[in-house]
């Protein structure tokens, strides 16, 4: 099999971080997880050349030189700045110009976490497998929790290496949610798809065609400048933006899924990022980065990017300190960070 | 009856108020309740002419810039500057020799809150009255809570206006306090006395008799600069510190008390100022002193000097930012933060 084309999606703003992921450095950026970026270590998930080419990076302007000064030199990578935000299935499909149609590409997301990597190449290399074959593929995040934050994916009949989607679903609620969790055939939606770049662009034409037509126009008229692409401004900024689930994956014949259980987290707020960082905590799971003193205090988690954080006699609480601003919440509340006054006003 | 002397005393760190109590700032001269600072309100409250002296202050030189700038002008104060801290006992005692013997001191410390002014005036003036006769009178603070961390003193045989002390209890374990407060014959002792200044000094002199000594040279060796008192260093210094407590109250025959139900506390701690702070409080229970943002929150307590705070679905949880110090506590946990790194080491 030809090797695969990393295609790596920077979008979103990721309020839900905030204090610590802001607009002008967002959290695909910021190492929350061991020392590197969320960004570097997607980028170095898919870097062996025995499976991967070069990869290619698809971002707003504002993140140019966050992308660019976190790749590691020589690793060919090709940067498409896209004019306007216009969700996923406009910024896979510039990508998807950009490479011969027979090219496999693997869409990731840059901002999740995956904590065992040797399942990830697996389950790339059986969605490349798939994808080669013309099948639009999606990974199928094993469900670890009845979680109501996600959408979910049903398995249909078998594939060699994975089988065909029964149908998507939309955020549950936790009794709906329970029972997928129960009834076993149903995966998250964890936004990381395999499809080979000729078939992609066919079913966006076919789904979307005004879509495909402003992407192909775009293409036409953008320039190159180095290892940047920019597409041409006006036929871009004139797309109904969509995402690549509803544009295509909901609309194709030809929708498979592999299944993917390796750790994965989107990292979505403060507990999920406690979650993932559970081997850093102490033996009464607590966990701090930055000047902390914790007296009396069970599963709490402090990151400050500098004053001392001092907590005492409190359970399951999350405090940080960014940038001058102060975040207190629970294990509970860190789902809402992203309704503060904070986030939104910065 | 002649009018009383307020004597204030000026000492005790308040390290369980940091990071908002400092060395520097410490906790009788900051704006904790309302707009005053605790020694403001301490001066304010026994201030009337038809009842009270001019006041004498008692104080280390750290605080001498503190207390000038927040006393009114014009009051007559009269502030004594400690070479040392000795306790309560040689403090009360160099004011003692600074007025005639038959006066009547009212000694309070200047960091409580006394929420019923007419209750105190009322106890102040039975209090007086006990003290023109020879008794050394406590305040009886009427118990609120099963409190461990105060001692209480217990009523004995009645006296006109108030009643001999049958004895004085160390701070108690939990089921003790609990039976005292069942009991309804043991009060609080705040720390207020009413004393004639003449039998103080007896009283010290027979129990105390080096400290009664070492005090006496250090009034008679010391220097009058305006409206401070200087007492001699070399004296004072080598005096052994005690409480008013135990030099006095405990081993005198004469020991006397008032009740005094007066909505006091020694705002001991962020738990108790979240009490007495309760008018500020929100339907939710919140109180936020700074910039905040409260989302989901019940019983939550916000204090800061400057950086927005936002806390997320937490219930008694108490935030603190001051100075570049950042503390979250709970109602039990805000006892201990005293044994924190940071008040220990500011």
């Amino acid at each position: 099999m030809n090797p695969i084309t990393p295609v790596i999606l920077c979008g979103g703003s990721g309020t839900r971080l905030w204090p610590r992921s802001r607009k002008a450095a967002p959290k695909p950026f910021l190492p929350l997880v061991g020392d590197s970026s969320l960004f570097e270590a997607t980028l170095a998930r898919a870097s062996d050349p025995a499976h991967f080419t070069a990869p290619i990076v698809v971002a707003g302007s504002a993140h140019v030189d966050l992308i660019e000064g976190q790749s590691p030199a020589g690793n060919g990578m090709r940067l498409i700045v896209e004019p306007a935000a216009k969700n996923t299935a406009p910024a896979i499909a510039l990508a998807a110009h950009l490479v011969p149609e027979d090219t496999v590409m693997l869409v990731c997301p840059s901002d999740h976490h995956i904590a065992d990597e040797a399942a990830f190449l697996a389950a790339a290399l059986e969605a490349a497998r798939l994808a080669a074959e013309g099948w639009l593929v999606a990974f199928g995040i094993a469900p670890t929790r009845p979680e109501t934050g996600y959408g979910y994916i049903k398995r249909g009949e078998a594939l060699p290496g994975g089988y065909r989607i029964d149908r998507f679903v939309e955020k549950p609620d936790l009794a709906r949610a329970v029972a997928y969790l129960a009834e076993g055939n149903y995966c998250w939606n964890g936004g990381i798809f395999a499809f080979r770049a000729g078939t992609f662009l066919d079913e966006l034409a076919q789904h979307r065609p005004e879509m495909a037509r402003a992407v192909r126009e775009a293409v036409e008229q953008g320039e190159t400048q180095g290892a940047r692409f920019l597409p041409a401004f006006a036929p871009f900024s004139e797309i109904a933006g969509d995402s690549v689930d509803y544009a295509v994956m909901e609309e194709t014949d030809r929708a498979a899924m592999v299944d993917a259980d390796m750790g994965w987290s989107d990292i979505g707020n403060w507990q999920s990022l406690r979650e993932v960082r559970a081997d850093e905590a102490d033996e009464a799971g607590n966990i701090a980065r930055g000047p902390a003193d914790l007296l009396d205090c069970r599963d709490v988690m402090v990151e400050t990017d500098g004053p001392r954080v001092s907590v005492v006699g409190l359970d399951d609480v999350i405090v940080v300190v960014d940038g001058g601003e102060v975040l207190v919440t629970s294990s509970r509340g860190a789902a809402n960070v992203g309704k503060l006054k904070g986030p939104s006003n910065q």
